[in-house]
């Protein structure tokens, strides 16, 4: 039994920082690199990925709106060739970023407001994928089991990788709580690296209202920009690896 | 004989457009191709890469400092790793560009204050190079012969290729006019014309009070951004075939 | 019988330009200025209030979503705090370009996706009065009439002002024809002109449909940024005059 | 005897956070509020100004090039009408955040590059004076006793008000010990407290090779992005009042 631990990092800019780079990459295989449209300067990315290459972490491509002032939490109508475009620059500013550190991006993840209209709408997630198509080197794209990107990532033929949440309460139909509700977020580091284990190796948690769901996801998604957060990644794969599940990233 | 005709493209963005890149296209070899930092959004820089894929133009990445309100004409005091991160994460933007239209980026070179800066400042220019070189695709530079660009390609172990201003006044020292300087800037199609096929067969150009000039350029710049430029180039590229020489790009 | 003349200006940014203000100035007797989100750097905006305050053309703050890349074309999610900050800011920064000019701005009015947007949305609308209100300096929003955006005005006691556009065509319901249909702009400039006559002297216009269509319009929107704008404008200012219409600012 | 504290607020940029706003509030009596040029988003700027307002505070327009990448940190050689225009839009933006608070910008204060740019360029500090006189408002310009910046306000008939800072070293010429050396920054708390309450009573200061100084300052700057920056501002504020000095804002 074998799982990825994925975490957003290199969400600063400038003299900004969010969360705790350092302190996440000797726990997760995945980090999701932001690449300038809605967090992440170049120094930033070219630090993380030099990072990431040290720890064996692989990384990808976290694309978003244009959307420094809202940290791309805000939904955009954009035309399927603007985004297609500006998903497209983004895997290629950290592509070189990877590059100077001696490794490549290895899959593509949409950040925020992106990653929510793109599971639910499939004009953005079919643009999504284009732009994944566009830069020719057969990156997977990492989202939610069941969403409109894994249908247009299947159309397009790029590989889809699902997640999920170790952290997030889900609905009895599979999609997350909102956010504005009052329990949307797990926070009981035992419930959580429990649940990780279950999904692991069960491929099943629990949704809100107690219904088993099952949910066969080969990535589960840490956040690194809350408190606690770090020591919530550390009791998930210390948990996982009791449980004998082997973390390793799901590129190989 | 042989030559190359380079000129900035893709110099618009969004709604904004600058310059006619549709016509100058045909009649260059080279196409300097702003990365989003000075100018130029996602969607105008795969425009700019197909159109130069069928033309046969050479794409380059014309770097800047980080000014949309300036247009990278306004010098910038940064610090090394900085800058070599913008360069670098510039290259990667466009090359991802590229590669969506069948081609890749084959060189670099710096726009506006940032070329005239790399041109005098050692450390910039180590800056850019080192960007360069973080790519890892041995991208040749495109400057000022002479310039502290040149030296610091050459202690990096970056290829430098030199370029020259047909319609620009140099001074009897081998730099420009200042653009300050109401002869900064020649207007005279037939006699610009005359300078390329000049620079291009002797070697030789003209300095503002007559001094004969050597220039030994492997690229001649033209505009595309003033009234009449298109026109100019056109006028250019018909006197250097006429005066027997090949425009070509200068990669291979 | 009086009616207003509003246009957008200053639309550029840095060294690209939008539309052909001067020649718009002396034609219009209220410009929506952008403020810099959309368009607009500050010394455009210093130059257009100048001009503005020398023909005694109205100035106005055309506010939009922060997006210089889509022009504030494209529809954005925002909080409603982040949207009346958004306004707020972009008023002042109108209003101290407008004061160094010896005017102020007298009016609001949003721009692009966020015009259309707060016409239907009761939620963005009341942000957007919301900002204006926090101003505190009593400017009335300038907007469609029966709009979410009349009724948010109404309801946080700010001036509402109805225009017109009288090169867009109307559905039955008052409704403007989707810019994505092929007959959402009407281009003779005759029956352009023949129209603002129609709306400023007996508040009526043909839907698209031949429905006629009543409409108490202050103001009548022409535009700036299409080719013959300009000449659309004279026409009808001229035929405004030669219909009796004064045409006058609709701030006093 | 009386002085005015004055710190940097405001300096986080959407979910970026920067020093300790609520901390410091109680603390000071003017706040440099970042204008988003550098830093500070409009909601972020005015929950400032509200803060302020309540602690009666006097807001200060802490203006800055525009480089939110380089949190203005970064020298840019600016044509005098760009930056003039750009000081001006600040000031407009800010202001209207603090008339929605219920109270209005009282000073302006360059930050970061600007501000040592200003100190010693007449040029760009004739453009930042040039600025504060077009938004019409007699603000005073808050700096560096002996600076361009100083000379320039004179000239422009701008009130100029002197600030020391209490944890920065001084050359035995009146200027701040450069950053990059290593003591550039006190941080004994005491020894700061201490040089406080003797520039406030005694206008003197000890140079960094123990030249006694002569300093003629209204304001004192504290800082409050530091760790301990609070504390050190506690520590101030109490020696001055054990010290008999009343911490007034400067502006009555």
């Amino acid at each position: 039994v074998r799982i990825d631990l994925n975490a957003d990092l290199g969400e600063g800019f400038g003299v900004w920082r969010l969360g705790d780079d350092e302190s996440l990459l000797p726990l997760i295989t995945s980090a999701n690199v932001a690449c300038g449209f809605h967090a992440g300067d170049p120094v930033t990315m070219r630090r993380v990925c030099v990072g990431a290459a040290r720890h064996g972490v692989a990384i990808g491509a976290q694309v978003s709106y244009r959307d420094l002032a809202g940290f791309g939490r805000r939904r955009m109508d954009m035309a399927a060739d603007e985004l297609a475009a500006d998903v497209l620059y983004q895997i290629g500013a950290l592509d070189a970023c990877a590059r100077s550190a001696g490794v490549r991006v290895r899959y593509v993840k949409p950040h925020g407001a992106l990653y929510n209209t793109a599971a639910d709408d499939p004009r953005q997630a079919a643009a999504v994928a284009a732009g994944v198509v566009a830069y020719g080197a057969s990156l997977p794209l990492l989202g939610l089991p069941g969403s409109a990107l894994a249908t247009a990532a299947a159309d397009a033929g790029v590989p889809f990788v699902a997640e999920a949440f170790v952290d997030r309460n889900y609905l009895p139909n599979g999609r997350l709580v909102d956010r504005s509700a009052g329990n949307a977020v797990l926070r009981d580091a035992t419930a959580i690296a429990h649940r990780a284990v279950r999904i692991a190796t069960e491929q099943q948690l629990s949704a809100v209202d107690g219904t088993r769901l099952g949910i066969a996801a080969e990535s589960l998604c840490v956040h690194g920009d809350t408190p606690g957060a770090v020591a919530i990644a550390e009791q998930v794969r210390a948990a996982l690896h009791e449980g004998g599940v082997t973390v390793a990233p799901f590129v190989s």
